[in-house]
């Protein structure tokens, strides 16, 4: 038995709260945040806090709030030798100011707050200063989650690149697609299969295997057909990822 | 029951065929291939040919080559008032030059030749000039697709367009994301829920409902922080779809 207590009840914080108290290795000691009515929904179920000198023992400390905050807030913690770890992407271990041992525990995903997650496909990054944190992480995290990776800071900055280009990026493109759609008065819900089909392929392939397409083929007609139809940006856009596309398959213009 | 004749066993013929040996209210009449080992996986099951002297009579034929070689192949079809179709997403229904009718039968999904398909989730963009042969069309399709859309040449012009964005560029995303993470020695399968769920998300909500990241957020810090990560090439495609995310969610640099 594992015990925790999660600070901030917002997007990330929320779903770890609902699955730490469903999880049956997990005692969730306590939730913190700043205002009293964003401890509301879980006040039936579990104590909680809106002040850092009320917080109780727990084996673990999960910072869940804005990356910003991260620093100014950790510092206020009024205690030494606990082990805090904060569930951010892009920030740092140096971010967490607490004195004491610090942690990351990162779980990957794009998380909505009223829709419920199912944890245990999400893969979660974990890192610690000490062996022994990674140890405790490493079991709190498999308690709720099949997919548990040691990923130090350095590679973590990367990771979180790479997810900025296959979530942010992506969705953007999809944005584009749509737009394109909408003016032309097609039913967007025609890509959707395709959309699905595109995501499913690189779980059994890598990307390059199943790269497609008149960029790939050098199909330089069906190019010029599709430039004609873009908006100036559509085609900055267009342009750009194609002599990418070329690049990496070694045909030239 | 109409009857069919499926020109070319490519990636797209191939599985129309085997949809069609299993579909009840189609009569696969015919297979044309022009090289005879190409016909053989189907000989057991339907009539074949290498020559289109020896075609036989259907309703409809359906063309399933590559598009350059469309209109050379359709000019040589020996027959007049006949209905033929083509199946490409980029290519107008002029590109047909057979003596009779015209039309398009694109079903719209990235094809893998060894992987089976389930024809009824995949969307069917249907064309023709004839008001008569597109109900011919439309019951064609609804026979093996629960989803058929009446598409002109210039729609399917724009939503081939869009499809390039939401497969082929996307692909070409994963394909950088799985670069970064391979360089630093972080499995890919990491991300492989992220952008699961990045495309699950447009089957529910709108590509701008579901937004985020640091671009959108305008989060300077951390894309400063990713762009010193990444490579020239990289760099330049993190820039440009950032630039285009801050334009469409009105955040100034």
């Amino acid at each position: 038995m594992i015990s925790v207590i999660v600070l901030g009840t917002g997007n990330v914080g929320s779903h770890l709260i609902d699955t730490f108290l469903n999880a049956k290795d997990i005692e969730l000691v306590q939730v913190f945040a700043r205002k009293k009515e964003d401890l509301q929904p879980f006040a039936k179920y579990v104590a909680t806090t809106t002040s850092v000198e009320n917080l109780k023992k727990a084996a673990v400390y999960i910072i869940a709030i804005s990356d910003d905050a991260i620093p100014a807030f950790s510092s206020q913690l009024p205690f030494t030798d606990r082990f805090v770890v904060h569930t951010s992407g892009s920030v740092s271990l140096d971010a967490l100011q607490n004195n004491g041992y610090k942690g990351i525990f990162y779980p990957l995903q794009t998380f909505s707050k009223h829709k419920k997650v199912d944890f245990s496909s999400i893969p979660i990054c974990i890192e610690a200063e000490r062996k022994e944190d990674i140890y405790v992480l490493e079991k709190l995290a498999n308690s709720i989650s099949d997919k548990v990776f040691e990923i130090d800071s350095k590679q973590r900055k990367f990771l979180h690149t790479a997810a900025v280009f296959s979530n942010n990026f992506v969705n953007h493109l999809y944005k584009i697609a749509a737009d394109i759609c909408k003016e032309h008065h097609i039913p967007f819900e025609i890509l959707h299969p395709l959309i699905l089909e595109t995501a499913q392929k690189i779980t059994k392939h890598t990307p390059s295997e199943v790269q497609t397409g008149p960029a790939s083929r050098n199909d330089i007609k069906t190019m010029n057909s599709h430039l004609e139809l873009l908006s100036n940006h559509q085609k900055n856009i267009y342009k750009l990822l194609t002599q990418s596309i070329q690049k990496e398959y070694g045909k030239e213009l």
